[in-house]
């Protein structure tokens, strides 16, 4: 299967990214040939808060990589809907005139079966799609929340998406988006109040990026008309072409990498443990907790000794 | 230590609560040798959002509790902060009136120094309370958030405080204390809108607790006069009498045993694999990783076998 993934054949890519999403255990030796084919895609975060025409900027900004000769991978993903391989915001994208174009991908990713986190799940598909040679990655999120911050943690880029009227720059700012933003669109930038938002973010960056190398840029732009894509696309480059020579996108990689095996490490632990925690054995040691004849860290102790010695003896899978 | 603790002496408890918070290795044997003495105080949990009157309602209860001949510990938690042994919750309550009585403690717990987290140090607090033979146990908190959900997760009864006019019930309910909350308490209620918000909380407890054996009482109160004291004092004892019948106490008490196991176990773990990952193997495996030669899944599968091995062999302590 890694031969037609690498030969961008969409329904192995499809396949992939379900065998991703069920928890197939036949996603590990395929992660493993794809991973060295890994690592040249530009990923780039679409984040902002509901209603900010993130769908619309997806589709027009793929219109205008598409003009450049690019090819476009799509993962929308929304941490609150179960449904995946088909929710609103996949559809909403694909349901316009990408659909029968082969240089694009596009996938919703739900919360429904991702062993592991959909976090994980979403990291690993982007890597599917990186070895399928998909030029840019596009990683949308429905909201703002911690849970697409944690999602963001796997991208080169992360763009944040804002429109003027919304009143959500206090939102954004609050929600921790903000220091993690490396460029703000402004969306709808025909409507009344384009200029008042620029100047808050404006604000905002001067406050949370005081000292940094990198300075945000913000771009405004009409999704629905395109206007701003060419000069959105400057900047996404500019920023990688930043990343890249000035020693950051490795170290964001590293971190990324860092995180992700850590993760991989701790939901490995929580799964022993929750396992152990039920068995007779525990049951009847928590009943002498209760009978406080055993003091509760004298068990835990106790459990997680146990726990350690016979999950260091099997093979650890999963 | 353990008898001074036993015979209440305000000094040593104080002592052996500081001992918790700043992880001192002797708070393992006390806590040990004070465990069997556990399980006899009422804990009850007092939340709400900021400016509900958590600490005058505090104070008012521990006046109509002290009336009545029962000893009171005081536990006031705040997540956002890191003082301890004396924040301004714990400062408010203590300059009332019951700063000289021997029948009265009051300690704040912070953030700072809690190893093992808040709520971890907050239970083994109150721990040290009930072994001293404090009646009832008071643990306020700040406010709504997780943290608190998190805190409420020890004690038998869960009062949540509101005011008329406050307008914090959707948020109260949002925040998912609605679902553990056991009675209700109308603060301030001879402010306007009392009816109102009553009515209010009338709906939601329909909606919220549909098919559950317990239904929460609304008690209106007047922290400031006392007014209501005596019946709110009923109506937490009715819940802990509920709780002992109908064996939802011990359930509750066993559940909350599990999960403090379990949370001394996750902690160890975390702490065992947070150094690993920072040892030079480790890093060096993250290299390769990071120039594509090995998956993260492998690298993770491999640590995670030495961390497992490495940790059953020592004796796991902290």
């Amino acid at each position: 299967m890694e031969k037609q993934i690498r030969a961008r054949d969409p329904r192995r890519v499809a396949r992939a990214i379900t065998w991703i999403e069920n928890g197939d255990p036949r996603r590990y030796p395929l992660m493993e040939s794809l991973f060295p084919h890994t690592g040249h895609a530009h990923l780039i975060g679409l984040t902002g808060a509901p209603g900010a025409g993130k769908s619309s900027l997806a589709d027009a900004l793929i219109t205008h990589l598409r003009h450049a000769g690019l090819t476009v991978g799509v993962l929308a993903v929304d941490p609150t809907s179960p449904f995946t391989g088909g929710s609103l915001l996949g559809d909403r994208i694909r349901m316009n005139r990408h659909a029968l174009d082969e240089g694009v991908f596009i996938r919703s990713m739900g919360t429904r079966g991702s062993l592991g986190g959909l976090a994980r799940a979403t990291k690993e598909a982007a890597r599917v799609l990186d070895a399928a040679g998909y030029d840019v990655i596009l990683v949308e999120t429905v909201g703002v929340g911690q849970s697409e911050i944690d999602i963001m943690h796997m991208v080169d880029t992360v763009a944040l998406i804002l429109t003027p009227g919304a009143g959500d720059t206090v939102q954004v700012f609050k929600a921790g988006i903000m220091e993690i933003a490396d460029l703000f669109i402004v969306n709808k930038a025909d409507l009344p109040g384009k200029g008042k938002l620029i100047a808050q973010l404006e604000e905002l960056i001067h406050i949370a990026m005081n000292g940094r190398d990198w300075t945000p840029s913000i771009t405004p732009v009409v999704s629905t008309s395109g206007e701003g894509m060419e000069s959105l696309w400057e900047r996404l480059k500019q920023h990688r072409h930043y990343l890249f020579t000035s020693g950051l996108g490795m170290e964001r990689r590293r971190a990324h990498l860092k995180r992700e095996v850590q993760e991989i490490m701790r939901n490995q632990l929580q799964i022993a443990l929750a396992q152990k925690i039920e068995t007779p054995p525990f049951q009847a040691d928590l009943d002498q907790v209760q009978e406080r004849e055993i003091a509760p860290h004298r068990v835990a102790h106790k459990w997680l000794q146990q726990l350690l010695e016979y999950e260091g003896e099997k093979r650890i899978d999963g």
